[in-house]
């Protein structure tokens, strides 16, 4: 049985220009009646996620910054520095296409750019060179510790409410999603995944861009 | 015509737990996609707001602080200073029941807290004797510069976007909406608004929470 429903945010709730499912709203609503916990896991910044726990209503911790920063009952927890990423962000940026976005001044764990296509093989193994890494989250490029991703938030989650990865389903679509893709949870993805995403998932909604949210908790017996 | 719909969040959009409702958003794209300009003033903070604009894809400038500060196509223009509004803080709370909230971290032209309905009074005193006024959005208290208000926000958007008052549409709920229905402007309210809303509005809607966006967009021919 599912206890603990974890949701990407851009891509999985919103369509491509970051436009937020109705109808997601409205089947996580049904969820959380039912006693579900839902936990939102993102790339954005802490206070926009808490924006979306407020309006949307999800009952459970939602993560920031790809894992490194969670809220939950008010509390905000901080599991990495953003030092050494804001430090690689300002030496990178004069080698390359590099440039941050105006988030970054909201970020506590991580720090995000945007590059020409042509410098990500660059300027990831530059990143790999300090004990960093980048993920793109399809709107921007993150840069953060090596360690820090969505499967340590989900691992932290599974620890603080003991449960067993088959009580546990993930849903994502995109390249950042891979870490908890590959727990031995249960994972699940709408249909503008990746291939990377949908050869790992049990289930592939035929919907999309938020739309797959009912048709994946049915599946699972949620709803 | 109204070229120009400037709404407030919480208890306009939302209801009484902040659950923002999906019927709001479906009408809010409706209007955008008529070339009608939309904009959010909350007494939230303004990565908030930033969510808000970016997930329900609202087309013009977002306010936070009651006015304070602004994002628009990226960019965030703050027209108060948060100094004298932390100090009073500091002050008050160590002579009345107020307690600072922690969204304050994010807050950069004012300060916001709970206290005790009994301080009210006094806390509201000694605000005034400090140049700062307190206004309560029913789910916080705001303490703030004496001419920080929504009324400054709709005038600046009227300024920068070469506006006349009846070209403009306010849609509010509560005490912290009284200076944008001071104006000259179109105003409309939820069944849920106050009795001073309601007295000052042109159009109250039977509909509440959200659900009388798209009542109310219908009655002046927006949608």
């Amino acid at each position: 049985m599912i206890k603990l429903v974890v949701l990407d945010v851009d891509g999985t709730l919103t369509d491509k220009n970051r436009l937020i499912s109705t109808n997601a709203i409205k089947y996580i609503r049904n969820g959380v009646k039912k006693n579900v916990m839902f936990s939102l896991i993102s790339g954005n910044v802490i206070p926009v996620m808490f924006a979306l726990q407020t309006f949307v209503g999800i009952n459970g911790p939602v993560f920031a910054e790809n894992g490194g920063i969670m809220l939950y009952k008010d509390q905000i927890k901080k599991f990495f520095d953003k030092t050494k990423a804001e430090e690689f962000l300002e030496y990178i940026s004069k080698k390359s296409s590099v440039k941050p976005v105006f988030t970054n001044v909201w970020r506590e764990t991580s720090a995000a750019f945007n590059m020409n296509d042509s410098d990500e093989h660059y300027v990831s193994n530059e990143a790999k060179k300090h004990d960093l890494y980048i993920v793109n989250s399809k709107f921007t490029w993150h840069v953060m510790d090596k360690n820090q991703n969505k499967a340590y938030a989900v691992n932290y989650m599974k620890e603080q409410f003991k449960l067993n990865y088959n009580e546990i389903l993930v849903v994502g679509d995109s390249d950042n999603d891979i870490t908890m893709f590959n727990l031995s949870v249960n994972k699940a993805c709408p249909a503008n995944a990746t291939d990377t995403i949908k050869n790992k998932s049990d289930y592939v909604s035929k919907h999309r861009y938020g739309n797959e949210i009912g048709d994946i908790l049915n599946y699972y017996k949620i709803l």
